[in-house]
């Protein structure tokens, strides 16, 4: 199969079940691209840099920043974080297909910087459930528990514009639907050059499946 | 589920599967609806108007074809036939998902007449292999099953508008990928907009899932 990869794009509030859906498709579908990262928080112990993280001083990050160097980048706690385009977009080149677990922030960027990315969003299948998902875990303080709807209710607007609204009441069907959706996206003919150049001349034979 | 109805589209050339990949499609999801088409043909015995056909005359099809009555329509051995609009529409409006099993033609003019319906083009694996299941059905002379390779050349080239390419070489990944297509089409937001009033309004509770 010599298609091009796909760009799959994952987005949900958190308590939304995410993880899992995510862990359940990488199981069946192992060969999911990873980009590493360039960060500017210190590396912690254990952590090698080109292989966790592209480590770089806050200067050097700007720098590529300004010069269009992330598909996506963010601040967390006063941290840089960001994706180099290019390996990514090398990835894609070569058929593989890569997967970004990110918010809607980043994921907003994607769409300008990676073009034909696939865009799915998980919601809960209510917010009352979601607080009571995220209560269940027990994890969070109360006050986190706010502060998570809050932003689920503002990251909730964004679910929109996604190409696929993947809701997670039932995880056997969300799973269904998720796959679904990622499976699709490699049926799409500008994922089949070697196709479409096959049955533009008429023969067909050429093309291996 | 308060969704809106997916048109679904299915072109393939004779012999790659087509009827039994649909088949087993219904199987799970037994809820398609049908239009009933409208022909001039003389009905066959135990036929019944409205029913299996509505029967007109060639006037009365061409002056209702004039008027746009029709999402499409084609002329198969001096006879016409034509799909209504208006109960498709309605379908759909009602959360119906409509299935269209139908050339290349016929798919062009739904395209036209339909906007948001879902296209998807099932290919055999090769020529040579689409050839060998035609001999292998041993219900077509040397005759036909020439005309039908001459037919399936064709009909692959308009396969690249579509927007869904299934080759059918193994059975069971072809089914899964047709069934991948649906099911994706059914989580596109414009399916949706009981949830996107929801989302909007930040009251997802709001929405029946």
């Amino acid at each position: 199969m010599r298609r091009h990869g796909i760009a799959l794009v994952i987005s949900a509030p958190s308590g939304a079940g995410k993880t899992t859906l995510i862990g359940r498709l990488r199981e069946e579908f192992p060969h999911f691209g990873y980009s590493i990262s360039c960060t500017t928080r210190a590396p912690r112990d254990g952590e090698r840099d080109g292989a966790d993280y592209h480590f770089l001083t806050r200067a050097r990050f700007e720098e590529l920043r300004e010069s269009g160097h992330f598909a996506e980048w963010a601040e967390v706690h006063g941290n840089l974080y960001g994706t180099p385009l290019a390996p990514v977009r090398e990835m894609l080149r070569q058929g593989q297909d890569v997967l970004f677990d990110i918010d809607v922030q980043g994921a907003r960027q994607l769409k300008q910087s990676l073009g034909e990315a696939v865009f799915v969003f998980i919601l809960p299948p209510s917010l009352a459930e979601l607080e009571r998902r995220l209560r269940g875990r027990g994890l969070d303080s109360e006050e986190t528990i706010a502060r998570r709807l809050r932003n689920a209710r503002a990251e909730l607007r964004e679910a929109a514009w996604y190409d696929y609204l993947v809701v997670n009441d039932d995880v056997d069907t969300a799973h269904d639907h998720l796959r679904a959706a990622y499976v699709a996206a490699t049926l799409r003919p500008l994922c089949r050059p070697d196709l479409l150049r096959a049955l533009e001349q008429g023969a067909l034979d050429a093309a291996a499946v």
